[in-house]
């Protein structure tokens, strides 16, 4: 199977490179008959991009999502989905000016040692950009998944050391660092900022939380539900550790402290993060990522080129001090577009969970 | 794609139940030639078992392995290599008296919902045994990885509040939790001991690398090397969280901390854990799990049956007070699994690397 | 993907060599809650057998299922179902003799050149015998469609120059060469012992025909219905051709002649052998195999052994004169096996056809 | 996986409708560091291109190659490679004011009936376009072949009952049939215009053989190279049957007739069509394709609409009379594609043939 796809029913093929024609994404599997509001796909590559605050990258790029295929008065005709996103703000100078150099962090080291070749501009196929397909494929999941009403919210919980102690979703969207704590957020912009100032970057931890979850979807033994999120997680650049549920904290507790007892009601707690054997239990699913902090920084830095020469670098260009914000609404696409996957599937084995 | 297949050049396709006949494992894409010592593949098994410490389950059985397919003279063919496992010491009675009644932490609740029938009997596939299969996928891999000198190796790295400090490897075997530090090793006994005598059990960290790592391994995407360990490692029943190299640590930290600076002999540090951009850079690959203490417990609990009704569980049966030791081999056999596939891979691409 | 692996929906691994310990298949993707018959599967089997006619190998396998997961209480649970069938009747001394020359027809050659070593008892991976996994795999498919009332059944339309002219199906299973004309089938029978007592063997033609069929089977463009069927059909061992419906007879014919018309009743002809654009129409579906003459024969041949020196081969051992009687019951597996996939294919699309 | 994916190790999935916007394809696997020549991918659509002459369509799209990702510098990186294709020439009004109607021979009947709902113009996803981006990834198949100069090349056999008796290659690209036989050719021509002028269509058969193969291509059991291509061909539109070697032929014919001798030089005859056991043997790769005559004609036809009422339908619109000539570098496409992916697998077994 390509290493570009992904999804065992419902499927996405993405290609393109930073600073190449153009990006794109290929959705087999789309059920027909789908009123495609293409708007909200353009909203979700909306809220990727970089934006105007000051703790993104200038690089100013319309992400205009352009439907190739597959629809047919605005329904789905069955047919693979095929999207495309031009790329319009390329600016490969200062690339190809270090294209000898492998940048700490970055992916130029091994792209050029695995394939002996790579396209330097911009990062080429290793660009953070790759993730404007799978917002699309995201929004698109997203529709298929409306009638049975499941929530996907993502939102920072931490920047370097300032950690969100409320959560009032409201307040997500209405500040630069999508962090549901105001006060919080105030701090991770400062903290943000220091860094840029300081010609630094800082790291932080995403949760992303699905509500009005259906029982049942996950495929045992390699395609559990958690298996398949911490995969497609963990293939979104900068992402260091994939949680579910209680994630790192299960391991200084007992048993009688995690499991998740219950009542007629339901679950008393959810230390599992809804999903119990690789399904879902109906609880709300709760993962976490921890990401790194850009690999890109101002700072002076050693290294190698190409000819095994030692090199002091300070990386200049267009970068997000803290790749958080950004991932958010990718984070959310990944998962989304996993449930849509994991809906399908249960679809096929005649278990389809109702619709609410 | 079966959900019970993983690989996309060396797959695995594994089955069978807790309580059934046999569990299974068919193997394709295994190179020809090979001459495979069946003896390291039960060796592989033998590490697997419950043994007979204190902190193990007294389930006994001989995981003898039968292979039945693709070998002719001990060497590959090329064609399937399938190896069976008989179940031998099934005890399902106390199974079938809970079979109505959904465990706190286990599987049943779930499998009952997905699929609206479920083998109770030990857990039917949700249970850890299935976990047989992939160790003998992972004893073939190591084979197949042999002339590179890959080295694969687990360990318990905490339980409960216990941390290892030292590493010393020669120690890991010695000791009933594969701890590398002695003194750690005899606290963490302690703390399962104490754990199983309250009725409960406790959770850990394991942790595994694979050194003499081959450059340009992992294939971008969404087949990058972490991202597969990633799914490969949720994969395995009781992990709640993977990290990959510094992991959740990245969280706190500044770009300049964080990035491997490098010189004229290699990385300066490898907080990357061996992966830059989802490809091996030659540096040690590291990864974590975070694995959940015991989901039976000898506690009263309270949980709901089949029929919807409260009831208080007291779980007898043969369990682990601690899962971890026992997953250290199976972690392991995942991560030889994955490379040995990422080397295929890079194999078609005509890239392969070259054998030490 | 594995190459012994097919189905995209439901689909089965294969294993096992013509004189190793056991074939096996393990199949996934089979809705839970499904009641199955072993005795059907073994019914099955049973129809593959040589038998003890005159047109038929005389090697005596018992060809007895062992289900070793999937099922509790007779219902499958949605685990992979894994059926095992032992090899008993093994002789292979006479392989041994001949295991360094390469027998015209066979693919001694081509095993040994692709993977550099092969098994040479009995064919190894490439016996006929592996069609055992395929025939138990189509009798699960078979019970998975019984709601749709699809009823699949496959003939022997010509042997040498014999060729059916009269269609009773009540006669097919009555005759050894399972032909649905009883004058054909004595005819071919005596031209099957012709050419056995000629120490020749003889080719024929194999006919499918599904009836009942649903509207809607099949996935454009590479997952059409009929592109499906001539890929299953095709890697059945001695099939050399693959029609659908009118198949090669549409090379001489007109446009108005060959479209199928159709009034407010249904289509008033099916040259399209029931599917259009590569999905079902409602109408039977037809296919044809063409199938070589067995390779081993008894009359001397020129080839060369692995040494590059000249042989001639007169070939013992157990062998069909003619494949055709006992690749019926493979064709219809694979026929029934690539509807039931297609259906769920289908249903994942929720667009399963009502059952009758 | 994908309906509109194909391959196991070059991967090619494929989108675009007749009337779309646009078609396109993304390859994945390609080897890194390939020079890609795209101005013979560009002459590859050309050659599929109606052209000008009597027996061809109107229709004229311009086909020019737009290549989005996966190249720098002319080369390919290791990341997938995208092609689009716009559609200019569209003209819908014809196939609107038929929307209801079913088209004998056509795929409406099953597109609405699978779907529910379906895109009539030009026929939609099931048009012959999509075949653009089937040549074009043939077209980069090749290129990755080079370096083992097979030869692969196809050609109109019959047209009708008018069937070529020479085989001059030459002659091949220089008449409007690609008919090697120059005598033959113009009887075909004059057999297509005979129909077109009686508002009718004609079938008629193409063959394609490879030369210089490579031997060990093909994986058993069901990615047998035989089988593969069976399923790639009669993926095609319009084919009803695929040959392999003798094809249909064997079924008359003894074992000692059909078998392939072979002294110190090589085969004595190649009626296996350069395949054993699903395995290339290094004689030439011999298919052979059955097509329907075109399904669009002039003359009135019998058939319903979505309603269910009768209608009499005479078809306009731009066809061409006979597929063949047009299907020629598709069929040679789709073999040229299955190739550089068993060569791949090959490859990923570590047992590449070496290049010429």
């Amino acid at each position: 199977m390509s290493a570009n796809s992904f999804g065992r029913f419902l499927t996405m093929t993405t290609f393109g490179e930073s600073h190449g024609p153009a990006l794109g994404v290929v959705l087999d599997g789309v059920p027909p008959g789908l009123v495609l509001d293409v708007d909200r796909v353009q909203e979700a590559l909306d809220r990727r991009r970089p934006g105007t605050s000051s703790v993104t990258s200038p690089r100013s790029e319309a992400d205009r999502v352009e439907v190739l295929s597959g629809l047919y008065e605005s329904t789905t005709t069955g047919a693979p989905l095929a999207m495309l996103f031009r790329n319009e703000d390329v600016d490969s100078a200062k690339y190809l000016a270090l294209q000898d150099v492998y940048r700490p962090g970055h992916a130029d080291f091994t792209y050029h040692q695995k394939y002996g070749f790579r396209d330097p501009r911009g990062g080429g196929r290793s660009s953070g950009r790759e993730t404007v397909a799978r917002v699309a494929a995201g929004a698109v999941a997203s529709q298929i998944l409306a009638p049975w009403q499941i929530h996907v919210r993502g939102w920072v919980a931490q920047v370097g050391d300032v950690v969100a102690e409320v959560f009032d979703p409201a307040v997500i969207d209405t500040n630069p660092v999508r962090c549901p704590d105001p006060a919080a957020a105030e701090a991770m912009v400062a903290c943000i900022e220091a860094a840029k100032e300081a010609g630094d970057s800082v790291g932080g931890r995403i949760r992303v939380r699905a509500e009005h979850m259906p029982i049942g979807l996950g495929d045992p033994v390699f395609a559990k539900l958690d298996a398949v999120l911490a995969g497609a997680l963990m293939s979104i650049g900068g992402v260091k550790a994939v949680e579910i549920g209680a994630g790192c904290a299960v391991v200084g507790r007992r048993g009688s402290d995690n499991n998740d007892q219950r009542d007629r009601t339901g679950y008393l707690s959810n230390h599992a993060g809804g999903v119990l054997g690789g399904i879902s239990n109906g609880d709300p699913l709760e993962v976490a990522l921890s990401v790194k902090p850009t690999a890109s920084i101002g700072r002076p830095q050693q290294t190698v080129d190409a000819q095994g020469s030692e090199r002091i670098l300070e990386v200049e260009g267009r970068h997000d001090p803290c790749l958080c914000p950004r991932i958010v609404p990718v984070a959310e696409a990944m998962v989304t577009f996993c449930l849509a996957d994991a809906l399908l599937a249960q679809r096929a084995l005649g278990r389809e969970p109702p619709v609410r």
